[in-house]
């Protein structure tokens, strides 16, 4: 007897472990296509972008995989406490990786339609905005798989920075705008990139969030301010 | 014993029960919350836009209560088959819903700014989308309620025409912005404004989707064609 509930025991283990590893391998592949749409679009490369479009089918199916792996793990094995926790974590970080790999996707789409308009200047931010959320992202996914609730608070408070570069991008695309309406089309879809950035920086601040209560068994102390202030934001036209 | 025993059977049903019922009343919150953005969109009624943003908390704090209660179902029920299937799909669900909050606050903010701005026409198809959206929102969340796979599947297909009005808002706005750089802040406001509705949409059509797994216990049979052409759409300035 108790050999064999030593056996249950390391094969349940082994499954949490086989958890992880999904949940890494899933994040690692986010964080690839994350980097690779924002290379594709400062670089004009429209085949980079082509791929990243075609990868977006892996990450899909990774989810899926994740789920079903956890909704088998609460049946079978019924966990407690911490061990529960973690499982319901996993479910809703892939979830948000599966969205964040929505969003590298449509930056990839559009990539290829801003390669054919005329090139705007200051795409230096929208590559600092993209390294900014990839590390967030990576540094949410390594706090789960660690489970180390200090660097998820950590995380949690890096992305006001993001939301600083996003402000600064889409008043400098209002302005490109403005100043000549052939500019509309490729500053239009950079809106999008940059909102699709933000979003992905929001993402992996959840994941961070997720991370800490699943850890601590309880949420972080307050609200985490908001600094994105473009909902509120107005341009002139040129004087 | 018996009589112990139909007590807890008894209880475990009041306690599906109630989850029931805190999705429903979730998903109605955010039904009015995607109405009432779209309503102070369209007559520049700030105030109401200022109630919406308000309101957005109570989802908020619903999504954490589901969430809690769906944990506390698993760890003492430890629920199999169908309704362990139903409590994943009630947290993945109140975890979208808490997203469309998110999206109808934000359109609401951006309806703040667009009031202070030059009036632009088309307003009709913003009425439509919000309609169209608020309609699949409620049937998903209604089918997740009644367990009604069928009515789930209907609104998987209903997603088509919310992405056609999306794709028709998105190229006239382009060409108000092309004719007359005086529109560009609201035009650019009101180009974020209908892709919040489109991803509402896109997260109804995910409810259904959760909806249909959790009760058929296999998924939608084909990934439902993405009909938004937008990531693709180049306008040309005027002549």
């Amino acid at each position: 007897m108790v050999e064999k509930s030593e056996h249950i025991v390391r094969s349940y283990e082994e499954q949490l472990k086989k958890l992880r590893e999904m949940i890494a391998r899933m994040g690692g592949l986010a964080e690839r296509q994350v980097a690779d749409a924002a290379y594709a679009l400062v670089r004009r490369d429209t085949e980079l972008a082509a791929e990243v479009i075609g990868r977006d089918g892996e990450i899909d199916q990774l989810e899926r995989d994740i789920e079903n792996f956890c909704v088998r793990l609460l049946a079978l094995r019924q966990p407690m406490a911490g061990d529960l926790r973690f499982i319901i974590a996993a479910m809703k970080v892939s979830n948000a990786i599966e969205r964040i790999g929505d969003y590298a996707r449509n930056c990839a789409k559009r990539a290829v339609v801003i390669a054919q308009q005329p090139q705007l200047t200051g795409f230096s931010s929208f590559q600092w905005m993209a390294k900014l959320v990839q590390e967030n992202l990576k540094e949410s996914i390594d706090a789960l798989v660690n489970q180390d609730a200090t660097a998820a608070e950590r995380v949690w408070a890096a992305d006001a920075s993001v939301d600083d570069v996003y402000n600064g991008i889409f008043r400098e695309l209002l302005t490109h705008m403005m100043e000549d309406t052939r500019n509309i089309t490729a500053a239009t879809h950079l809106l999008f990139v940059a909102k699709n950035y933000e979003r992905i920086g929001d993402h992996a601040t959840n994941i961070a969030e997720t991370v800490f209560y699943s850890v601590r068994g309880a949420g972080l102390p307050d609200e985490r301010p908001k600094g994105d202030t473009s909902p509120f934001a107005v341009a002139r036209p040129p004087a």
